[in-house]
Formats: structure tokens, sequence, C-alpha cells
């Protein structure tokens, strides 16, 4: 996953400061790299770092990245190693001057894309989607100086995901949203100029009021010499990934219109009703089960503890010495209350289950704090498949559900709890309140909006673009 | 504040591991330093550095720091400026050898102890209370082998709180709680050997099991040679800061046989008896305000909701440029959900008041939200004092209890709420559950349990240390 | 200036290390940046950072890019701004694979070349004439298996100077130098494999013996398992760049069969018979001047002294405040020696004279120093155009010689000498030992031995590259 | 081998620049760590780091050190390992106030002074002999505040070898050299105020002219509001470290009165005259033996040539790695020029042998680059035995003169040369000019001006110093 924004300011101003904001406030969305990229009147001139975005940018940073219009863009990394080199926006100088790019999600087809560039002669610095999508647009951009033209045939072209802020040496700010609609993106304006931010609390962060929108499924804003033009290029099937409101996007963003914090708390009513325990107490997992949580315990009558507390310090960076007897990793991240749970049938709230290491250990740890009994609920149903647009959600093998077959009986048994739960697909779609058709949920039934990567595989002519 | 750790492995092993562990379960403590020293078989090494003790320690640093000995400490600095100097442990030299020692805490009188010192010809080199008491002790145990003895003459002049561990090139580890008992610290042993920990969290996160026990107030513990002795050698009136109730501690803690969850579930409860509200939902001030969040919403029957969310990326690192408009620096922390606070009569829960500055943010913030009503609940009395027992509480004159004079309708105007009520002081004294005269409520009274500070100012005649 | 480097272990081994070792053999080439990069079997790895090879790697730097192939990068940028992003190797992906490059020269027609490729729908992420010729390299071996064919292609076009080390992801090295034979080339081999190194001395520092020679102009040597082969492509009219025997190479190396040390002593004979001085000493600025001094001062007959000191810390970093009242820039490099020049007439000695600031410093600190009489003698004739071929010599208007208009007497006064006298055309030449018709001495004469970089400007068709 | 620098600016100014340049100018005394200390006008505050006073200051770094009186240090550890806790000036708070100290020189019964310290209560947080001076310091300073009778008391008590500059926070500068006088120190004055500098080109390289002296021997300095006051307070036999003259001081440097270069020419003209060698060339050593190389090459009539060729940037941080075949360590260093050796008859020249694995591998080199005699001419007599006074010559074991019980043939056949010449005693004291009573010369003769560090041990009574 990845974050993206970017600032336009009419009236002049220090547009990399706003950015540094509205990233800030979607770091959640990406801790691996951050990075800026401002045009200052002449170039664009950019930094970009390992690390979250306080410890990439520094006062100085910021004061030397002066002008009026800026990319923005926090990294978690899918397609490309760890590197720096793979950190974003990207940059590039082409024929008419410069571009960078921001991008967030996964291109499903960019393996051929990339081929059909290099048969061309083209040679890459990365292994990022993001520069498959650069060259593209350069390559359009060398033909057509009308922006919507060249991302028409780039769009023409592109299948997966993609929600990009771009940036031009002319000093204009393109935003995009690919034709699914997979990942947020919000537009917002005032007297100040324009601002762009995966999630609307970007938006918030920033003090812009009233004048803002969602960026429609396959839209792209251009916004140059101050004016804001739009138009929808291509649409296909509205396709919204669940997981944003499940797991990945904060409770206070709103998408498709939807308050996330209210579709949580609705998915634990649904989970309640579907699956009541008589139980002492609703345990939540901090802080991503927390709000499901609430609405289970709400709607049973049952009081919501906070048994398992999080020390606010885990990160990255904790090393976990093998040579020490009795520390366990999970320990360091989580420590229940034994007055909360001893003696007690708990029910424990999560939003959804990968892997299912964490969740083994929770009730191992909860059973020698003493619960009685353990009940398991999650918040969404089972994941089965891999995501291609964007979630590191691993590879078949890794998932818990896929290795039981779906088994929720098994998984139990492989989990350690009294009973399990995942909300039903049905139960999940009433929660978010949006039609299941316009959803993506291939993650939970394996069939997607678009072909997968491996359906490109093999594809054997691969002619060089047209140019 | 500060945090303290110890650790003695009787059959071997690396302590510096274990410290690292506890001091990350202990970090809540002190984020601005953090180090280590052990005791490698001939003499003490150790590492510290500025920041988290994720940042300050890699890999390499441990394995370097090999040891079956050592003592850990994370800091918040009340004394001394925030430099590596004053970084602990602090370690010195003396006639028997070398010792390290890792303090929690705040001398009142240690002003007038280094100017006795100095008078004698002793030079420092920081700026700390750590080491006053690091000489006094290197004085006592020149004179004496017998740690218990020199502790005696150290505890006799020493006056205010403080959490000690110890660590000697004899391989010894030694812990001290003051006469008054105003931090916690305690200490478990099995097979392993001997874990100290200023909180009981430390132990939980090293899998110490169920040997253990509070250090007493005035209590010494030595261990030598695998084997533990233990003295009380001198005892005040106990005096239990209410802060660690209320704040400071994690809520996973227990402190005097209390389990702080607990208690801070019962201030909630208290606060909604005292001060009821006909309010349609319960929102606390993450993180701090959630417990009590949940008893008051319990009590009186109301729902809880988020309604306001934290962002999780905030740190000592955040820049606040200057020049943007329109951006709060509340908003980086913390955002509103709209749909939660729009058109309703909204409690807001937090732990305490200090400066009030954030108080009046929350509430503008809310009311910008659509509250229609803001009732501010505050789960303990207002702070009129400063503290000088290691609580940063800022002067007087910051108090913005102390500058309405206690006038909470005053305060209440300040903040913009349309009702305030603090926690009553019995209430608080209840919802932890020990006897009144056996806490320090002294920021809340102005009447503390030793002299003040300037109590000691002006003492004409300063006498050399006898030696 | 750069140097380049290149090694292929025949029996395996890590050529991470003598690429390092040779590197640093050549760091007076370059000390801006410095970056290897490796074929680890499967795919190129590298490292690259800004700073002097010492600074950029360290120890597990070195262990983690194992590989048997690799080739090596110093910068002192001439082109391209002085950014990580300019830093060499130069790598990217492409059709058939990866490629690396490291680049020492300058391409004359560079921005033709770059322009002509974005107009064919390229981009480009960084300044220098290195991503030029990486992505010709590119399209050329799309087209093509054949090294030596994809080459003739690019050295068709490429104009100006380039030597190259290249490594591709089939694991082979390569070896280019342009057909003027600007700068110098090296390769040597023994049983452990292949080594290129821009200067003899990185050969002598990997310890290679008699099994080695200078790559001749116009010459492809291409390495793959194990065998070496080489084709002459293309050969203009020969054209060694007269200042690596002046300033530029080690006083060690050897190019063009001619030892550097040697031809230096010479220009000194030579300065000596042109311009003798009646003087009592000979003081050479260290450490550029000091080999022509020896001869100068031999030839006379009279002693030389080390009269002016050279403080050995000076580098990058050294911080000239501005506060300070009369500390001077050039004291903090040079000191003279008063009992060496009081009271003494005093021949300098100098290799040559660029900008003129600095030999003015000299002259006045000498006179301040007590010398009766200040006689500067360069080692080369007067610098009055700039380079175009990679060594950084300003601009006209900076050149003293140019200001002047080559008037030596206008320049005497200037710099404040009591005599000035360049070495003669003439005498350089013979003093090199090559024939006048076979060195770049543009910058002498404002005749070079291909078109000029604003030859090209304007040059209004630009046609995309064949495909 | 340390060096020291103070600056008391009379008319205000940064004092924090001076003495960086100074250090800057003394920095060949100490690579290892650097630090600044100044009076800020209340207060001492400082910056102290690892590496070379480039590395560890930045233009940040100088401009927050605001004040008109400071010192400064570089360091070359003697006693006390490598960390940052040894690094100086070290500063101290006492009765007082605060004083720093910076250090030159090894203190010969510092273990016997600390322990009389300790044994009066007192702890060290360093291992070094400036913490033992400085805690003397505090302990008569707060007894008297008359700075001379203070040093009285200090000198009285302290054995071996001491310049030191002190700040104190009274604003005061003080400087002082041993009663021996072993190393250098020089103060200057001109209208900006005061200057002390270990070398004389320390002065030079802050434009001090005229008005300028050696502190002498037993000397201190005090200067207070713009007044200097010295008086001498101590006097024991001189004895000058004629390891200054030979090496350790730089060539442009003034040393009782004598220019350094001026005695290492002289050196070589004894040299040549009391081993002359029908040779074809002389070549030095580079850079410590091309003085002498100067005038044995004079004084035969003989060419001396840069036959050696050293890399500038050879320092501190070149990792050599074990795994590399025919890499030999000296090559990285130093190379020979083939066409100045090969075939000729070659005097070798350095300024002294320590250990001889130098000497060894220099010798087969010129053997492999052809050289058909070598002949070693060393500029000083053996070294036979260790420097208790500041200068790194390693134990007994490790000098090969002692090895080799100063058998001159025996130590010729290991270093391999066909000849070997050490300077006689009294030609080295001839070339300095100094008498030989007034010379330290402990390292070549065994017998040392002051008792031994071992002549301390056992000394069975330790008391107390009275206080």
């Amino acid at each position: 996953m990845c974050g993206v924004t970017g600032c336009f300011l009419s009236e002049g101003g220090n547009a990399a400061y706003y950015n540094y904001v509205m990233l800030h406030a979607n770091q959640h969305r990406g801790q691996e790299s951050a990075g800026i990229c401002v045009y200052d009147g002449l170039r664009l001139v950019g930094k970009k770092g390992m690390g979250l975005v306080t410890e990439v940018f520094s006062r100085e940073d910021l004061d030397e990245l002066t002008g009026p219009v800026g990319i923005g863009h926090v990294r978690y990394s899918t397609t490309g190693a760890s590197e720096l080199v793979n950190a974003q926006p990207f940059k590039v100088g082409y024929a008419k001057g410069e571009l960078a790019i921001a991008h967030n999600g996964d291109i499903v087809n960019s393996e051929v894309l990339r081929r059909e560039l290099e048969a061309s002669g083209h040679a890459f610095v990365s292994d990022t989607d993001s520069e498959v999508i650069a060259r593209l647009l350069a390559v359009e951009l060398t033909e057509t100086d009308d922006v919507f033209e060249a991302f028409e045939r780039v769009m023409d072209v592109l299948i997966g995901s993609y929600c990009l802020t771009v940036l031009t040496s002319s000093g204009d700010l393109i935003a995009v949203r690919d034709p699914w609609g997979f990942r947020p993106l919000w537009i917002g304006w005032d007297d100040r100029g324009y601002f762009v931010s995966s999630e609307s609390v970007g938006l918030d962060v920033v003090g812009v009021g009233g004048n803002r929108r969602e960026i429609k499924r396959g839209e792209v804003v251009w916004i140059r010499e101050g004016e804001m033009e739009s138009k929808t290029l291509r649409r296909e099937r509205k396709a919204v990934c669940m997981f944003e409101f499940v797991y990945f996007a904060r409770p206070d963003s709103v998408i498709e219109g939807r308050c996330v914090y209210g579709c949580r708390k609705r998915m634990g009513y649904r989970l309640a009703e579907e699956s009541p325990v008589d139980c002492d107490v609703v345990v939540p997992i901090p802080d991503s089960g927390r709000t499901a949580a609430l609405g289970y315990a709400e709607r049973l009558g049952v009081p919501m503890e906070e048994g398992l507390i999080k020390n606010r310090y885990v990160g990255r960076t904790f090393i976990m010495p093998e040579q020490q007897e009795r520390v366990e990793s999970i320990r360091v991240k989580l420590n229940p209350i034994r007055d909360v749970v001893e003696g007690n049938s708990v029910v424990v709230v999560d939003d959804s289950i990968v892997r299912g290491n964490t969740s083994r250990q929770i009730v191992e740890m909860l059973r020698s704090a003493g619960a009685s009994e353990i009940h398991f609920r999650v918040a969404s149903p089972p994941i089965i498949s891999p995501c291609y647009y964007g979630i590191d959600m691993a590879t078949y093998e890794e998932l818990i559900a896929h290795e039981h077959d779906s088994d929720v009986e098994a998984i139990r048994k492989d989990i350690g709890a009294d009973s399990l739960w995942y909300l039903s697909l049905d139960g999940l779609v009433k929660a978010i309140g949006m039609k299941k058709s316009e959803l993506c949920i291939g993650c939970l039934t394996d069939r997607y909006p678009t072909p997968r990567p491996e359906d490109f595989e093999g594809s054997s002519e691969v002619e060089p673009i047209e140019q």
C-alpha cells in the first residue's frame, strides 16, 4: 500500500509543507519510504528517503524545497525491493521537460507493458510499476501536449489499481484515479488552492473545509495556472477495495461517502447478530479490532474492556534476539490484563485474520492469563486469495484460510480458540452499505474484477508500443 | 520521569538483551535517552544515546554488551538538560572499582548535597541528581564494603523520590526504593535469575511468572553471587504518587497490588456518579482518557464512541512549520469523526488537565464538527501545584487550575466547554483504593510529604560531608 | 574528471574488494562520489554514495557485494549536479537483462543525443552523459547480442572523451576507450583474472605484474566466460590530454608508455633552460609543483627547499567562517617557512595556473615572509580555453590567461611576482615526448580535436534515432 | 600525542572559530577526537566528537558555540580507550563554578594521584590523566581563588608532561607548560586578544604576527578581563622531546627558537657526513623522510628523486580485506616509480624506525622495482625504550631496535637492506642545536628525566590528599 498527496497553491507558498502534513496523515498507508517533489518555478526538485515522513524530512529539507506546487508519497512496498531507488515520487526528464509521479496501487499487466517498452529500446532504473507508468506517460506526452489525450492512451493499456499525483515542469498538478476505483483519492479546494490526498483525513489536517469531493473512477483532474479541469476518460465496473473499510483506511476517513468508523461499528453489530456469545467481556485486539468490538459489545449489551494493552513504541526497529528464553515476540507488542480476563468467558474481536500466527499467540496468552473461555470473532470473511491491487496479503500458501481450505473448524483448532466466527460476506457488504458488485472482494472469493498477473504470462507476441 | 531495569542471570547469558526488552516495556516512562550498562566479568561497559530504546541500540550494540549482569535506563528529563552527558546509567570509577547507577525520581535536596560535596573538592560532570547519588555512594563505599551500611548513610541524607538500580564491578546488582515509595519498582526471579523493572509489565515481557513482588519502600535488595539479600533501611510515611495511577503507568501495570486499569475504570465510575450528564455519546481523549471513559459510559449506560482519532505516528520529530495557514497542531494529532459528534450532546473524558491548551483546542474542534453540547469530564482533581518528585508538571504559572485559582467555572469558560467536572479528591482516593494518607497528592493540595526544594534555599551553613 | 575500474575473477572471488582497492588508487581522479556494482551470479547489485571510497564503503558493504565480476567509479562532477542520482555506476534494466556503466570523460554532443532519444519517447532520470551512453547502448543491445556490433553503432554517434567499464547481467565485463584516446585506460591479467583501471597505479596496487597494456583508442575489450576478445572499432586522430601529464595523473602512473614523473621532471628541466634565474632557492608549490621543481633546481644547480608546507588535512569539509579577521584561506592550506625564504631570491614552481587566485596569495605570503625576490615559473603554457573533455577548468571568463589575453606581463603584475615564465608549448611537447599532433592541447590553443558543444547548438533538425 | 589551543578575544567575537582554525593546524598531533569548549558569558558549553576537526564540527556547531573565550583539543590516545568519554576538553562543575581542561602529555604518576583522590572518596568518569588533573585543580581552586596558588600545589604533585589550556566559568583562560618543557606551547597576542597553540603554526594560521613567544617550562599564564599575568612556578631540568624535532611537529613549526625544517635538513647533512654512499639516487619515504633526504642528497651532491609516491587518501578508514591475494597493505599507501629505481643504487631516507615492518616492506618493494642496491639511512638513533611522555611508541617488545638489542647489523638483515645507518645521538643533538642535557632522549637511552610509571608501583602507603 501507499499514500499519495498533491498541492497547488494559487497564491504561492510552500507546497512541500502542506504535502508533508498530508503525508503524515496518510502515514498508516506506508512506512517504508517517503518523498516530496516540488516545482520550484523552473525545475522539479525533490527529496526522498527510507523511513517515516518525520524521519526523512528535517526543517532544513522542507525549507529548501521551495515552490508552490508539489506532490508527495509514502510507500509500503508491494512491488520492488525495499531500496531507495524504488522510493517515490519518481522523476524523469523527457522531451518536453520533466515530470514526477506518485503512485498508489498495483498494475496487473506491468510486466507486459515493461517488456513492450523494453522491446522498443527503453531501459529502466527501478523495479516499480511507477516507472512503467512514468515512461508510458512520457512517451505519450512527447506526442501530445494535451494531458487528457495522453492519459486516454495510457489508461487504455494500464490494467490494475492506480491513484496518481503527477507534477510537471510546467508547474501543472494532475490527479488520476483508475477506472475501477480500487483505492480512495480526494480533492479539496479553497482560497489557498487545491489539495489532493489518498484519504480524506489529509484534507482535514490542512484545514480544507466543505469544498471537497472524491475523485471519480476513471477521472483525470488537471490543474494548471490555478484552474482545475476534469474529464472522466474511462470506466470499468466499480471495484472499491473492501479491505480499506475493514482494516486499511483510518477510521476517521470517508470512502465512497461512507465514514469508515461507522462501517466498522456496523461490522461489529452484524457480527453480534450472526454469532452472539454468552460471555463476560468483549476484548478488542488493539488498535485494529477496537471499533468492531465496540459495536459487538454494544449490540450484545456486554461490557467491552481493554484487556490487551499494546506497547505504543513497537515499530520496525525492535530487535528480537534469539538467545533469550521465555521472551515472546507477541508479549513485546501486547500484554493481557489478568484482572479483566481471569475466570471470564472472553470474546476477542479482530478485524481480520491473514496468516493466523498472531491470533494463535493471543489465544495462548489469554488462556495463560486465566480466561475460562475464548471466543474469537472476526469482522470480515476468511481471506482465501492474494490481493493483486496493492495490499500485501502474501501468497496463497501463507493464508491460514487457504491452508485450511476455508474450513473454519480447522482454523479454530489451529488457533486454539473455543469458538471462531468470521463475518459473512453478506454481513460485510451490508455493513459497508455498497452493492456487492461495486466492491472488490477478490481476496475473499478468488474472483477478481480484472485479469490476474498470471493471466498475462506466456502472452507470446510482444509488440513494440507504437510511437 | 524515567524507567529503570536490572537483570542478574545466575547461569550466565546476555543481560543486555533482557534489559533491552524490559526498557522497551517501560519506554512510556521516558523517550529522551536510553542506556544499558553491563558487567562483562571484569569491567562495566555500556552504551547510551539520545532517543528511543530501539533507536539507540542496534543488534551489534547488544551483541557487544556481553555479560550476565546489567542495568538499564530510559529518561525523560526533569533535571539536567537534554544532552548525552545527562543520559544514564551513570558510571564512575572509585576506590574499590566501578559502579553504575540508574535513577528514576527527583531528589529534593540535591542542590544542597551537591554543594556539600563540592565544598569537599568534588567536581561534577553533569547536572543530574543521579551523579549526586553516585558520588555519595562512592564516598560511602570507599569507607565500607557493606552495601547496606553504605546505603544506610546515603539514605540518611537523600530526600525525595528515587528508585535505583546499581551495578558494581564485583558483578553485584542492587535495587533500591526510597523510604516514601513514590514510584513503583518490581523484582521477579526464576531459574534464570533476577529481574528488576520500574513497572510490572517489564517482568511480564521477559516471562517472569509468579515469583515477583514490589520492592518495599526503604528497601535495599542486594544480589551477589546469585544470592539475594534484602533489608529495609529506612521508612518515612507512605507517599505513592497518585499520578502513576491516573496517567503515567501503563494500564496493564500493577502498583501497590492494584491493577492500574481497574483503578482508571473506577475513576470513570466515580466520575459518572459525581457528575452524570444526559448525553448522546461519551468520547475519550485517546489514549489516556479511554479507560476512564469506558467506566463513565458503562456506569451511565450511554455508548462510548471513538469520536477522536489519534494519529499513531505523532512523535518528537514532527515539524510544525509556521508559514502554513489553517494547519493546527491539534489536527496533526487528533481528528474528530463528524458522524459521531454531529448534532450530539457529547461527554469528553480525559485523565487530567495540566496546561489546558489541548483541552481548549479539542473543544473547539468538536464544536466545529457539529457537537450540540460538549461536557468535559476529568478523571482526577485539578492540579494546582508542581511535582517535585519526578513528573514534569511545569511551574505554578503554567498550570491552568493554578491560574484560575481552582475556580472550575473560570476554567470551563477558558476551555469553552458547556460543562466541566473534575473528579473529587475523595473519589480519586476511593477509586485507587488506598488510604489518602498513603498517597502523594502534593500537586492537588500543595501539601507535600517532604520539604520542597525551596525550603532548602538559603540554608546558610554548608558543611563538608564527613569522610 | 573521474576514474573507472573493472575486475573479472576467472576462479571466482570478491570483485568488489579489488574494485575498492583500485578505486582507492584512482581516488585523486574524483572525490565527490564513489560506487561499485557487481554481478552476483543472477543480477547486478551495487552501492554508491557521496564522498571518498573509504567513506562510502564499510566492511559490511563490501561483504554484501558478493560476485566475481564488477565495476567501480569515482566521480568529480563536470556534468550533472552533485547529487546521489548522478553518482555511478549507472545501472538499467533493458530487454535483455541489466547493464551497469562507469564513465570517465565528457561527451561533446550529449545534448543532441539526449534530445534525439527524448524525441523517441525516452525519459531520463539524471543529468549525466553516462545515462545517455547507457540508453544508447541499451537500444543497440536490444537489437543485437553482439557487443562489438552494438558499440560500433554507439561509437558512431558519440563525440568526445569516454573511458568506460560496462557490466552486464550475463556477467560480462567490457572496457572501452574512445577513438581519440583522451584519457588513460589500462588492462592487466594474471591467473586470478582481468583487471581494468583508469591509471596503471590501479594495477600496481592489486599486484598485477607484467601482463598489462593500455587499451588502445577506439578499442573495445569484451571479457566473457573468462575469455578476452578485443576489437578496435573506430579511430580518430590521437588526442591524448596533455593535462594528465602536467597535473592530473599520479606521478607513478604510466600514460602512452611514458612515466608521468619523468615527464614532469623534464618539464622542470625545460623550464630551467627556457627561463633560468640567478636565485638562492627553488620552492615547489606542494604537492603538484614538486616534481617540476626538482627538475628545475637540479638543472640550475640551485638547492630545492620545501619552503611552503601543506596541511595534510585540508579537504572538502573545512569551514571558512567569514567573521574571522586575519584568517586567510590560503594559510589554512599552505604555510611558508621563514628561514627558507627570508632575504632570499626565491623561484616558485607550480604545474599550472588556472584562475590565478592561489598564485597571487602565495606571492603575497612569501613576500611577507621576507623573500627579497619572487620568480614564478609554471611547468605548462597559459590555459586560455576551457576543456570540453572532462577537466573542470572553468569558463573562459575565469581563466586568468584568458582574462589578460595571454599577456604574460599583465598576468605577472596581477599575481605580483617579480618575474613570470610559462613553459613553451614546444617545451611541454618535448618534455612529454609525444608528437604535438597526438596530444589534445585545446585548452592551450583554443583548437580542439572535435567540434565543441556550442557547434551543435541550433542544429535544428532533431531526428528520432532509428530503432 | 595531542594538541591544545586557547583563545581570549578582548573585544568579543567567536572564540570557537579561532580554536577550530588553530586545531586544524595542529591536526597532525591527533586525529582520534576533537573538541572545543567556550565560555558563553554565563556557562561553559562545548562539543566534542570522534574524528578529525572538520568531521566533528559543522558550521552550525561553530555558530552555536558563541562566546569570546574558549579552548580546544585534538587527541591521539595514549592513555584511555578510544571512546567519546575520553575526548577533551574535559569539563566539570565544582564549588566555584565550572572549569574545562585540554591536556597534551602524559602524567607518569597519574595512577598514584588517582588512587589518592579515590581514597578520599572521589569518583572518576574516564580513564584519562586529564580528569586527574581537572579533579586536582578543582580541589585546589575550591580552597583558593588564586589560580597561581592552586597551580603551585597541583604542579607540586604532577610528574610528567603536560601542556594545558584551561577555561573557567569566570571567563578566564589559563595556559600551563610543565616544569620540564617536554612539549611545545605558544602564546601570541595582538589587538584581537590572546591565542594559545601547541605549535607555532597555529598562530601563523590565525594571522598573529610578531607578538608571540613560547610559554616557558613551569610557567602559568593567566588571562582574565583582557589582562595577561604570568608566573613561573616550578622548574625541573629542561627536557624537550627530541622526537618533536625528528618526526612529530610540522616542519614549519618553531620549537625552542629552532625551525623544525632546518633541524631536519641538518639531520640529513649529518647523516650524509656520518654515512655517505656512492649511489645513483636518494629517495625519501614520504612525507616524513623528505626534509632529511633533501639534506642528505644536497650534501652528497646526488639527485633526490620522489621514487615512492604516497596515496594522499590513505587514512584511518581504509579496509584491508583479508581475502585478496597479492594486495599488500604497503602498496595501498606507497608505490615505487620503476623509472627512478630500476638498475640504480638507491639510498632510502626515513626519519626513524619504530617497529620496522614498514621499512622491511619498502625494501622489498624497491627490490622488486629493480633497485640494484638499497641503502637505508635513518635520521635519528635507534629507539630502544618506550616514551612515557605522550608519544605512542609501543612497548619494549614491539621496538625493532630493542628486539635486536640495538645490533644494527641484525636490524639490517631483518629489513633486508644492503646497508643501514642510524644518525648518531651526537649527530642528532648537533642537528637540533640544543644541549644534550636539555633534551628528553629517554627513548634512545632508556634514561628518563623523571621516574617511570613502574617506579611508582607498589608505593604502599596511599595517603588521602590534604584538603
